[in-house]
């Protein structure tokens, strides 16, 4: 429903579910920190306002937006957020959490698979300036964030 | 968990719940869109960048952030969601949703009750700038906006 990928569209995040690292995906293996039969946590690729290690929380199957998604996924990604924002609390010591989901191009949604957002929020740190600037981080960073995340989540 | 209201903390989300219009809220009985036993969906109070009729999706239950929000008021809260923004391409003809939902202060939260936000979008609406621009959204075209989702939510 209200659907914007082409019929030849190459989705980014299903490459990296089947474990694929080339071009056409900038997610690496290494920034998974969970999954299972329903979702998988990931590292995002960019950064935000410079700070590295906010989180999406995938569909293993390949649903574009909000619209689509099945009520079993979408409960189970509340789940995950929950216990992605306790993690990130633990892990990063962050003052704050924010989660956003975004559909169709309008509502900001870039890669064509339904991925909900957890970010780290800290006193005074402009999100909303920073949020439309984002930079490709570090994947070694990115990595060392994974791994914080996975022995914190519960 | 992590919470930051005081022990005297006038909720105003809850005193909307009890069917309270005073003061101490801005939400009128007009705003409210559906209730259940677990969540009631209200009209935002604010305009986000001019637009009126973004909606928040709330717990009947008092839980200040998304540490404390129990699996299953989560899990409807998304049911909802889904149902809004299905609702809102109807109703209002929008280009997209975008969701979002804040916790602690550094988080962007300012009501300290569980609110998550479903927005409507537009193409090019500046959205990111506008964000942090509330205004309060005149009452009743708050109501017509309630009426229209009202008729449209399946």
């Amino acid at each position: 429903m209200y659907n914007h990928a082409t019929a030849d569209y190459i989705c980014p995040i299903c490459l990296s579910l089947e474990g694929t690292e080339n071009q056409d995906t900038l997610i690496l293996q290494s920034d998974i920190v969970y999954r299972d039969d329903l979702v998988t946590v990931i590292i995002n690729s960019f950064s935000l306002g410079g700070v590295i290690g906010n989180a999406i929380i995938v569909p293993v199957k390949h649903f574009e937006n909000i619209y689509d998604m099945p009520d079993e996924y979408g409960h189970h990604v509340f789940d995950l957020s929950k216990r992605v924002a306790i993690a990130m609390k633990k892990a990063y010591g962050c003052d704050g959490i924010t989660t956003m989901q975004c559909s169709e191009p309008a509502g900001d949604q870039h890669a064509f698979h339904y991925h909900f957002h957890v970010m780290q929020r800290y006193d005074e740190d402009r999100f909303n300036e920073h949020i439309t600037h984002k930079e490709v981080a570090d994947p070694k960073m990115r990595a060392v964030c994974a791994e914080k995340l996975r022995s914190n989540i519960d």
